[in-house]
């Protein structure tokens, strides 16, 4: 059900001597909006501290499409695609704006979150009303 | 002249294993905020591409006063704190709200800048009026 | 034909307030084992720099399996694992020894690599010999 | 008494679109060769977790001589400085090889260490034994 956005700019340290954004540095971007996400979902990052649940990614897919470059602005949407019992996979697209004004697709991303409650690991159900039916 | 303000939420990869953000990571929280106070100055990143112009830094210091945490929002105030003729130092303030409301000082920082012209590598002058007479 | 071998330790900035390696992090290891293998290939960094000839990562795979701590030393071994006419995979393992001397897997990951020729931007044809047959 | 020295590659990531090592992360350096010296102290990475001791930076130092490069190798040389009752100031210098042959400097830092024992937080007494004399 749930789906965000946020945006965020390119500043240097996400640059490489390539003149580009990191292929690591996108993954940045992906954690800032996996983290509006399951504050959206009920889990702000404070939360999950007092309830030692913390989503915790095991597995991450992303494809570069076209590089993102200093100053440009990128908007990252992310919203659940898939949820079984202790697994759920959130897809990311992170695009941005063209000199000319049209949206550019910089990459998209699946990551595979577990919800792992401390100190004992063990994996936690997920709700299956978090499914984005949109 | 010149002092600005953001907010950013550590997330988790500005996080170590001591449970606190880690020393490096509160660099690239001054970085968005130097960033920023340039783009204030009359140079946004997109421009200091087109003018082969960059904002380099020659010296950071940084003292590490209470930790930030996960979750905690930094708020980054940032002012040009002396200009010389082709350096410059900004200071940068990092502070917080603890649980009570009170506000915290996680960490205060200074950077001297030198204005670098590419590709010759040669220092521009430092405009005088940036300096912030606050 | 080409298979490295590299060794890397956790220090702080590899881990978050999990207490365990960041996921952002593990895919610095890959980063280093990718820079090597294409030094065995033959194409050291300081010569991709001169050839403007570059190895691009176009897609990233990689699955978490066990967490790597502050300390873990990560060998990380990366091999050709398919050529295509402009694209190539190499494939990493992340391992380390538990405390009883066995080994762990921390990670496995895939990358497609494309070889980009600067200014132009275009893909150069990948050496067929280049697969790693053993 | 203690003075140690590692060397790393830049790799891509070190990088930012200046073609340079980025400010932030000659500090990724200054800690790999930091937690060296520690180990060389006798205190490991794995150590200071089994005893919940841990050198902890309070503030730090760094200017910025020459750029370092994609494929540069970065010898850091790092010393007990200066050694107070609860405090330490540690010293790095951070040099390479010109392609002629010659050392060059990239970068110098010096960092100010706390020991903190966990979880109460305490600073534990710096031994006196610990100054580099030489």
């Amino acid at each position: 059900m749930s789906r965000i956005e946020i945006q965020d700019e390119v500043v240097y340290y996400d640059t490489d001597c390539g003149g580009v954004v990191s292929n690591i540095a996108y993954l940045r971007f992906v954690e800032k909006a996996r983290c509006a996400l399951f504050a959206d979902l009920g889990m702000p990052l404070k939360k999950t501290v007092e309830d030692q649940l913390f989503p915790t990614v095991v597995r991450t897919e992303i494809d570069y499409r076209r590089p993102a470059k200093l100053g440009d602005v990128i908007t990252v949407t992310a919203g659940v695609a898939e949820v079984e019992k202790v697994r759920m996979n959130v897809s990311f697209s992170l695009t941005g704006k063209s000199g000319e004004g049209e949206t550019v697709l910089f990459a998209e991303a699946k990551q595979t979150i577990a919800l792992i409650s401390f100190p004992k690991g063990r994996p936690a159900r997920i709700p299956p009303e978090w499914l984005d039916t949109r």
